[in-house]
């Protein structure tokens, strides 16, 4: 089997490789986008973005969307995360804190995967954590900075990547979507 | 002729209405709900919205989406202005102000007609001003009262509607689509 990973994130890729390669799947990189809806939940974004893609007779793919929700503030930036990094950054997410009740967020990673002749898979897992007072660490990218998983001291720019990817969203969700691959396609 | 007003609000139906009632246009209300994609102009998710209302057989159509931009911000709100004012509120957005160097804004609307045999219509006008210290003003909605258009001491929100309308973003785009409207179907 060969599936295509869109995304326009080099990182993401290498992390559906690291996962897939090993059962035997080939893995081909297509660089182009997708339609992002404004909807309230990832899920319905990936949803989406798999008929459109699937419309546009691109199959045997792997999308994948990511957001950062925050309780104190309503769960925002939510599936706006990527806007609101580009336009306020860390920063201005953590002025938004500023005198908040609880400073409790997760991350959640929705990875939808369309084969032929076959139904869609959506999987998505979450990581719960604080964000943090200050930005700390050099690693990760978008808000790791900022957020510190529960039962760590460290936020995930603190930590090496192969930590980080054993508690956070995006390695869960790539570990669920693998296993419910296997049971898909009997493959290992 | 008859358009169908695509809008959840009340307070655009009645602007709409008393716009186009006087050409003789006879104006219908359609609560249904359209597809917003994330992009980064309104006009982007107007010409996308048409497509796809099209798209489920939905003609002689109207819809329009406004936003505010905030210069410091890179333009945040923008095109997610509904969903922050939903989780941050104005607070948030004044909050994020602390400290901007410069305070200019400017709310935009972008109106959008889809008409049976016919080009679309897609208008967009602006309104610039200033983000105030403090919500100020009971009048209108949304961003309302934080935002002091251009040559004002008030907000939006602490003007009576018909002075507002004479200056706003929605009264002004309003007003260009009547004007292409008529352009398009000679309608007087």
């Amino acid at each position: 089997m060969r599936l295509n990973i869109i995304t326009s994130n080099r990182g993401k890729l290498e992390e559906f490789r690291a996962a897939l390669v090993p059962l035997g799947i080939e893995v081909a990189h297509l660089p182009i986008g997708y339609e992002e809806v404004q909807v309230d939940t990832l899920e319905e974004v990936v949803d989406h973005g798999l008929k459109e893609l699937r419309a546009r007779g691109i199959g045997d793919l792997v999308i994948d969307d990511s957001g950062l929700f925050i309780d104190a503030l309503k769960g925002f930036p939510g599936v706006y995360s990527a806007y609101a990094l580009r336009t306020l950054g860390n920063r201005g997410v953590l002025r938004l804190m500023e005198g908040a009740e609880g400073r409790g967020a997760r991350f959640t990673c929705c990875i939808g995967c369309s084969i032929e002749g076959s139904e869609d898979i959506v999987v998505c897992e979450s990581c719960e954590g604080q964000i943090a007072k200050n930005e700390k660490g050099e690693g990760g990218f978008g808000f790791d900075p900022i957020f510190i998983p529960e039962g760590e001291d460290r936020t995930f720019a603190q930590m090496p990547l192969a930590e980080k990817n054993a508690i956070s969203h995006r390695g869960k969700a790539i570990r669920s979507f693998v296993e419910a691959l296997e049971e898909r396609t009997g493959q290992r």
